[in-house]
């Protein structure tokens, strides 16, 4: 007998819509959570470079997990005699895992073997550490996932790259729902809400035909994940998928697009209706020194800041925009001090839960299409 | 005319002692400080892997700069323009910088290349960047740390290596007291107080010789520091220098011994009289996976500490301490995450902070003996 989510301990209200932008909350038994929102992904077990306190600090209350990179290190034994994930990071908000779906194909594909061998049963995979061999199967990422105990959880699913033949997406599709079967057969945790995944690669038809398919377990979903995106296509087919997508999904449960991404994308898919989202983007470029800003994406390290003692976002009220200068945080980056990590981080994830709460406030005004305007007039503007 | 410091900004008040250990309150520009007193390293204008917030939380109101490295980068001309390192880095607690001589020593001599030269006039070196040759003479020495502005600043010295030749040794202490006269006659700013530094290397009366040449300049001098050593000799000879030049220091001046060391090296200067010390241990070891805690000095990476979810450090309340246990601290560190070191070095810092506070109260308490053995028995058990 499959099991779905406890609704008692679960739930998602929309509490206003502009178009197809929707404002909400999200009910956890680790918190409540306003969406739209971008949650900070904590690979393995840590958002990176930056402390839990400072994460909540910036109001976030819900950050990812990696299924995938967490079952490698420190390992599900360990997470497990620590009661779980919660527990072992001693993280308090609510938190999300992913289904290693992505990272098993992504990270695979990258060593440019062919590591990944994807069968009916499960795939095979190499890992990226010692290159062991590996499976992962519906019901074991399931088993995995529960030992995790995250809020929110995503089943296997196969990803495909982007280009892609037609074929092949079709398959990948299928097997998906097939596996999304086994998945919640598998599981046995009230306490954690399970979303779909979409699939579909780049076609309109794939995609309302992974949506139908998958609304065929809408008893046993929280909410709504589309996967496959942010690979390397355009953001017009992009944009183009989240659309058709948003369109066949119910209005009434969250909708999630994975991995994406820039502010841009951020906003074109809150407009068509996404509440979830999640990318490494603004703490991966903290570290390679670029700022997201009222006036756009700022170079720290650029020789034009050397003597500029000026906040790096005005605007921004973060722990590093109110006491650190341009000048100051150049010259921690030119000189490779952690510190110069640790500040950019707290400013790009100021920034993203600063335009998450602007796209709020924008719906419940019923003002989304005018905030949008003004906000993208000053961020493509590079006036620093 | 050689100017002093400002009674009316600095002073230095013994509350109590015990033996030849001291407690006291230095007065600055930028705050009173409890001494005995650690300082954190700031080299380049930020203690390496922890924010200023951090750092004053811990109960930091003193940092150090290195001349040497703020020199090379981002070079005075950006911190002129920030007006002085206070302000550039945005540090509201008091500063203290080194000459530089001891890195221009000991960074050249890293590189295995005869690329220091010691005239009368100045030490010309490579820098450890790019190689490039510069000149450091006591007067331009005097004018960069004019320019950083720094509370608590050292004249330039002739550092020797361990093991040394009485001569070399002897000359050294000579130049550096002709140096210490240049260095005087070319200071301007009164809201600064310099220390002399006692030079001697390993001899006693080489020491006492260059304490009692130093005491010619006391009018000019608001402390005294001891420089020279840890730089490879035993810790026996190490005490044995501190106490002979303790012994001839004006009891009611603060004495500060560069670049020391470990809790027990703390322990037993601050028992021969010693007021300050600044060393890179705490922050260089935490970033190595070595924890400071009450019970000994403990490797976190340690496999036996995978599963063990107790706090690093029982009896410490630092944020990691409050929050996080061993293994999940193992964990970050084996998988090298940045976080791994912000919290080992919260945690370490946090370690050194409790040892001289433990030790003032002691001293206030007239206790210092049996504090001391009680620390050791613990400290020394390895009972984590």
């Amino acid at each position: 007998m499959a099991v779905s989510y406890d609704p008692k301990l679960f739930d998602f209200k929309i509490v206003a819509s502009d178009g197809n932008a929707r404002a909400g909350i999200l009910k956890t038994p680790h918190g409540e959570i306003e969406t739209p929102v971008y949650m900070p992904v904590g690979t393995l077990g840590t958002v990176k470079a930056v402390t839990h306190r400072e994460v909540e600090e910036i109001g976030y209350n819900i950050i990812l997990g990696n299924t995938y990179h967490l079952y490698l290190r420190p390992g599900l034994e360990v997470i497990k005699s620590a009661g779980g994930l919660h527990k072992f990071i001693s993280w308090k908000g609510a938190i999300l895992t992913d289904s290693g779906g992505f990272q098993v194909f992504s990270l695979a594909r990258k060593k440019g073997q062919a590591s990944v061998e994807v069968t009916e049963e499960g795939v095979i995979f190499r890992d990226h550490l010692a290159g062991d061999l590996h499976l992962f199967t519906p019901e074991f990422v399931a088993y995995a996932e529960e030992i995790i105990g995250a809020d929110f959880i995503m089943p296997l699913d196969v990803v495909v790259p982007y280009p892609t033949s037609y074929e092949h997406a079709r398959d990948a599709l299928d097997r998906t729902i097939r596996w999304l079967k086994r998945f919640i057969d598998a599981r046995t945790r009230q306490d954690q809400a399970l979303f779909g995944i979409v699939q579909g690669a780049f076609w309109k038809e794939l995609r309302r035909e992974s949506a139908l398919k998958t609304l065929e377990y809408d008893p046993y979903l929280f909410g709504y994940a589309i996967g496959g995106l942010s690979v390397g296509e355009s953001a017009e087919i992009m944009y183009e998928m989240t659309e058709v997508v948003s369109e066949f999904l119910p209005w009434k449960k969250p909708r999630y697009l994975m991995g994406v991404g820039k502010p841009e994308n951020l906003i074109e898919s809150v407009e068509r209706g996404i509440d979830m989202f999640d990318c490494v983007f603004p703490t991966r470029v903290a570290r390679t020194g670029t700022l997201y800003t009222t006036y756009g994406k700022l170079n720290i390290g650029n020789r034009r800041f050397a003597k500029d003692f000026s906040p790096p976002d005005p605007e921004c009220d973060c722990y590093t925009c109110r006491t650190y200068s341009r000048a100051y945080l150049r010259h921690l980056f030119n000189v490779d001090e952690i510190t110069a990590y640790i500040l950019n981080t707290i400013h790009n994830l100021s920034f993203y839960r600063r335009l998450m709460k602007q796209m709020r406030e924008a719906i419940i005004r019923g003002e989304f299409q005018k905030w949008k305007k003004s906000f993208y007039e000053k961020y493509f503007s590079q006036k620093f």
